[in-house]
């Protein structure tokens, strides 16, 4: 018996993304999942045109009313995702507070969806509300660009990087930070540490996926830093959508705070990363190979121009590279264990070299570390 | 590769009903499905409040306008259940008109929704819309209730039974009828052949499950009968909700048209029955054994006053009832082949005995008929 997860994220007809591609390998995991939907379209946006609407705030407050006065509301895990508008995200706020407040041992993970790629798809006065449920969580799943959002840091080196995780573990008090997909730009590279790093040559065909799961010193609980881990996995080429709603589930599914020892140098969020990481890449290989056997006129790119007089082969591309999650539910639920995310141990000795004003813990050990929240 | 199913029927947030109760299955089975919500609900009507609303005819249509527009409407089967406005309803009906004009090799599974046990639950007017639809479908599968009030022939003899099973069959062209979860009463009971009637003395504590395939007779094309078969299940005490959805979902899943041959005794529907059988009652008898490990004030039945003063113990009641679904995978995946339905040779031939006006053939023999459809 796994327990419940109470997931809270878009819905779509058509293909997999939110609720779609987060509900199904959580049942396939055995989680009693509850499904509030926060939208209800007909297809993910990336084929531009969609029928539907969002669920007002009001409307979302009306369901959960109505699952607290019949006493539903008893998840032991939390999952939220794309929640657009700024009323309606304060709404579940509100909800996912007084859950944690009920019950401090409940598992949230927090996927602040608001964009990628330097482009926010979420109104402006989200972002407010995401950094004032930062505390909240357990565990969050920013991509690249929602670290620099909630934030307000640029990445451009391993100076902001580092500055960058320091504020969502200390500024916002985030236990554990998990970031996937990571273009494996040349600072970054050249940082990595040799078990991490792909043979030369080859970094701009991986991506990189990185934790942080933040830790106390033994002597100095005031003085507060984080263990990283780190793994590279090959880039498989296009667009896929809802990767991230799946690998944020598969990871509150595979997570298991019990799961760390002191004789591990692995965290229970970066063993949890493991699985994720691993049962993401088949799938996303499934979904490529699919396409790829796909007619010509349903895969070849397009260009934009094109695009706009006659939409239709940008939408059967689409179509042709919606997630193989059916077809891949024997990853999903094989128990086979995948190669573990590597220690990134010197992520924080480093540090002495670069300045970076926001960081205190200037010769961070991580033998020296205590797991925030392990016995 | 299985193929697309589209689904259209409820949602709710918490429990297995409508779609919850749906989707997962044919998902395990290895089914894209396409997932069109028709109420967005806390939880089932069961718990006697829920929180949410109807989705209203119009914003159905714009999630289908936007899935028409993308090219994203292309299921090889089409799942309907509950819908509960004739307008909403006849939305729907316009739908899957234009899909099965378009492709009528589509295999579209009819589920009425509309009552049990001498209660309608939808608006009196959903029923002409309902009847106006049954030409479109491959199967449907009505309760007792929805048989009486399709054909508003109340069932109280075998002659009632063979004049509604004919009326669906001829008059609203019908080619498969499943009616399960029938309770054995004593005329049913009796009339059964050798082959399907429980022991003496246990037929109370059995549901039958009858199918219905029309077929012509070989010699003369205007005359319509059917191949009835049928079997007895032990029924598994205390109310299920969702048990239907899951039901009527198995039978289309596990639907085969080419599954039936000259050499066997069975029709396509019948075989898929069988399976749609054997799994339902595997889930039930593991949400039984689940709810009866619960609390003893989590199970015991309380009485209806009781409850209007104090509703919570009904809500948990029912909670400790909500469908095993996701803990059953493994039986909804298993491959085992199960007890087939067994032929009910006699269902036309008695006929002689019984003067039914809407009977035209008299002394069908089973024999001579050629399956609608079938090579």
């Amino acid at each position: 018996m796994q327990g419940r997860i109470l997931s809270i994220q878009s819905h779509v007809s058509f293909g997999y993304v939110g609720g779609k591609a987060a509900v199904f390998p959580l049942q396939c995991l055995g989680f009693d999942v509850d499904v509030v939907n926060t939208v209800n379209f007909s297809n993910h946006s990336g084929y531009g045109r969609a029928g539907g609407s969002k669920v007002a705030a009001a409307e979302l407050k009306a369901v959960f009313d109505g699952m607290h006065e019949n006493e539903l509301i008893n998840p032991a895990r939390i999952l939220t995702g794309y929640i657009p508008g700024a009323e309606a995200l304060s709404t579940i706020a509100d909800i996912v507070q007084k859950l944690i407040d009920e019950d401090p041992s409940r598992i949230y993970l927090l996927d602040p969806v608001m964009g990628d790629a330097g482009r926010l798809y979420v109104a402006e006065d989200v972002i407010p509300v995401y950094q004032r449920m930062l505390h909240m969580a357990t565990i969050i799943t920013p991509n690249w660009f929602e670290v620099e959002t909630l934030t307000e840091t640029p990445l451009h080196d391993m100076g902001s990087l580092r500055c960058a995780l320091r504020t969502l573990h200390t500024k916002y008090g985030v236990p554990h930070v998990v970031i996937s997909s990571i273009p494996l730009s040349g600072w970054l590279a050249t940082a990595l540490p040799e078990s991490v790093r792909p043979a030369a040559g080859s970094t701009e065909e991986h991506l990189l996926c990185i934790t942080s799961s933040r830790c106390v010193d033994r002597e100095d609980s005031e003085r507060v830093a984080s263990v990283v881990h780190a793994r590279a996995v090959p880039l498989i080429p296009g667009y896929f959508s809802g990767v991230g709603d799946m690998f944020s589930a598969l990871v509150l599914g595979h997570y298991d705070r019990m799961s760390a020892s002191a004789a591990t140098s692995h965290t229970p969020v970066s063993t949890a990363t493991s699985w994720a990481l691993a049962r993401t890449h088949v799938v996303l290989q499934r979904t490529h190979e699919y396409s790829m056997s796909l007619p010509e006129d349903e895969r070849q790119p397009s260009d934009d121009e094109k695009d706009r007089a006659n939409p239709h082969p940008k939408t059967r591309r689409m179509r042709g590279r919606e997630l193989r999650l059916v077809q891949s539910q024997d990853i999903l639920r094989d128990e086979t264990q995948p190669p573990e995310l590597m220690p990134w141990t010197d992520f924080w000795m480093a540090i002495a070299t670069t300045v970076v004003a926001c960081i205190r813990a200037r010769e961070w050990k991580t033998s020296n570390c205590k797991l925030m929240g392990q016995a």
